[in-house]
């Protein structure tokens, strides 16, 4: 074929692979995160991709135009979903006959937003979810909070800082003040007074609004005993009230918070949260007060990345060389009892190919170990091990290799 | 508010939501089959739900009309992925020249077809796939098969069926009388003839698909080398040469196999796939044959509950009972300590519940254990251990509770 018939092989703006070793390192905090939310006693809940687009509009505020919209083939408006929170409402809504509450379910899964891509920041992204429905208790908000810290400390990251407010504190102002004050790390006091000034609120909201993000304002009542009460999670020194946190998302009601990293205060909070009293209300006749929280897991994996903190472990012991097309029953064979015994181990699959080249194979794809086996062995019933790291290789036995091979 | 505010809280046809119990059976699910595929060495991909809609577009024969498509804010053609396989393929010539040949990976991840829902077909589900790319060799056919056929078991599948077939077979057919061949379990012998008759198919070559579906035929040379290896892998008695077997995706162009439920045939095939040589070379100049399969999970879900086969591990052991606003930082101490200890274990979070409905959500979320510490118990350093099965109750050091809990 020509190359005018070729497709170009290309990716659409904002969105990425995850090669496998990017995958395995990200799958193995899936699995730690997922872990710790269990610990705590959240429980998985799956919700579709696409929802119907009235299922998600007007509960983000101004980000609204950055949910992808699109009409089906059965004319329906439909939406990719922009967070995991609003279809979680939406589902206990639809289910609250069977739902036992409070509803503590996590979600660890992909969203979309046409964003405008910026460093960390992505098209589609994974958000880690836990949530607790149906609950007014402050001892929620306080494990949801301790909950995403131990989760982030299971993935490495020592050093950030949880700021805390409530959007109580913000009663009083209009919602443009909220709007700007939500992005006062972006464009700085100046900025957000700019904002003001152009959203036409009065000098007097302007002073207040100053006076509150320069902190002379005390923290609510719910804040203070959260900040006690995490100490019993030896998070005292991580959490801190912070009355410029405002959180852009319409639906909060309470308790917002977010995460940094001390070291990477460029990526943004990393993690964020609060307490949503009334979305659930909007599909349902039934009070849930709800609180949760999320963390962007994509944002972190480079933060980690680039903090030298992401470690994986290769999960493949093993590569069988493949020396002849006669041999070739051994070692199906080897490999079927070495799987049989837990030991995770490939073959490799061309007879032709040189052993240099099956050598290469293996230390390309960080196999830390070559199982040979030629006539001579196999008559035997040996094999040659060889560690590729260190150049070693010894003689030994099939029936004792998947012992060594679990052990080394 | 008043009803007429509220929004309807609903799902789209052919999409579901999971609940917490589903959800955990199907993550479970999909660990132990992750396990059988790095098992055979195959290491994790991601890539996005969304490509250009030219990249999937041309691959998928008749059935492309199922395709999720778009045009996205930016005007651009964008469809949500049909199947795994394609995204893999441009993966592959995208990023040839980092890649070390055969690369073999898997993916566990949601696709999108407009389908018509029926019985266990739904408009989003999740497939797990494995492909070998880059390798002609028949033990990767032979591999790919077994590692299958391997992961089935792990989660359950006892009595299944391969039926294998290689593309060749039908080289001097027309594509109408392909595609009327892979209907031959829904629309039988009588269907596939009428349709050929429709598609002005021959009456010579309808004579010899007759023929060829009822089995006279002898099986291609590399059929006979997959079913001899197989016994390697104790797969002897599941595996059996199908002439009918067609497979409806353009792209195959050797081996194909479909895998079936021998107690639940209505369920069609849970697992298929075959071998690809060209389809990476769509994208790319150079040549890649590949093999590769995929399970149908969520249709293989449904099946195994309706056989009473899905056993799900519930992740919680203990819920500590809330008895008093006191009381609650002695509660956050042990679930700390406990948690610290590797238990999973949650607090009740309203102090204000009666202990009966605290006991009614322990059973109703399947929590087999209640930890009950009044004053005199958190006085005396012990707790109340009840099994709610059971009804038994004893007390214990809080010492000794995390060894207990992880032992019962």
């Amino acid at each position: 074929m020509a190359n005018l018939d070729k497709i170009e092989p290309r990716l659409l703006k904002g969105f990425r692979d995850y090669s496998p070793t990017e995958q395995l390192a990200r799958q193995q905090m899936f699995g730690k995160i997922q872990s710790v939310f269990e610990r705590f006693g959240f429980l998985p809940l799956s919700t579709p991709v696409l929802e119907y687009a009235e299922i998600l509009m007007g509960k983000y505020g101004e980000d609204e135009k950055l949910v992808y919209q699109f009409k089906d083939k059965g004319d329906r408006d439909v939406a990719m979903r922009y967070d995991l929170t609003v279809p979680l409402a939406r589902y206990v809504a639809q289910n609250q006959g069977q739902i036992i509450f409070p509803f503590k379910r996590y979600q660890i899964a992909p969203v979309w937003r046409a964003d405008n891509p910026q460093k960390g920041r992505l098209r589609e992204f994974f958000q880690c979810d836990i949530d607790a429905v149906g609950t007014d208790s402050v001892l929620a908000d306080i494990e949801v909070i301790a909950c995403l810290c131990k989760a982030l400390e299971a993935v490495g990251v020592a050093n950030y800082r949880v700021r805390l407010n409530d959007r109580s504190i913000f009663a009083t102002f209009s919602p443009v003040t909220i709007r700007a004050i939500d992005k006062i790390d972006k464009i700085g006091l100046d900025g957000v007074v700019a904002e003001m000034q152009a959203g036409q609120v009065s000098e007097a909201e302007i002073a207040r609004a100053k006076e509150l993000v320069q902190g002379k304002v005390t923290a609510p009542e719910n804040i203070l005993t959260i900040l006690s009460d995490l100490t019993q999670f030896d998070l005292q020194g991580q959490v801190e009230f912070d009355p410029s946190i405002a959180r852009g998302l319409d639906y909060y009601t309470g308790v917002v918070f977010e995460i940094f990293l001390v070291d990477k205060p460029e990526f943004g909070s990393i993690c964020s949260g609060g307490r949503y009293d009334n979305l659930v209300n909007q599909f349902s006749n039934q009070d849930l007060p709800s609180v949760g929280g999320s963390i962007g897991i994509d944002r972190l994996l480079q933060a980690l990345e680039e903090m030298g903190l992401l470690k994986t472990s290769q999960p493949i012991r093993a590569l069988i060389l493949n020396q002849s097309k006669v041999l070739e029953k051994e070692y199906l064979k080897l490999a079927t009892t070495l799987r049989a015994n837990g030991v995770n181990v490939e073959i490799y699959y061309a007879n032709t190919a040189k052993l240099d080249k099956q050598f290469k194979y293996a230390e390309g794809k960080g196999i830390p170990l070559a199982i040979i086996m030629g006539e001579e062995e196999a008559k035997n019933g040996t094999v040659q091990l060889k560690d590729l790291a260190k150049r070693e290789q010894q003689e030994v036995n099939q029936t004792d290799l998947a012992q060594i091979l679990l052990k080394v």
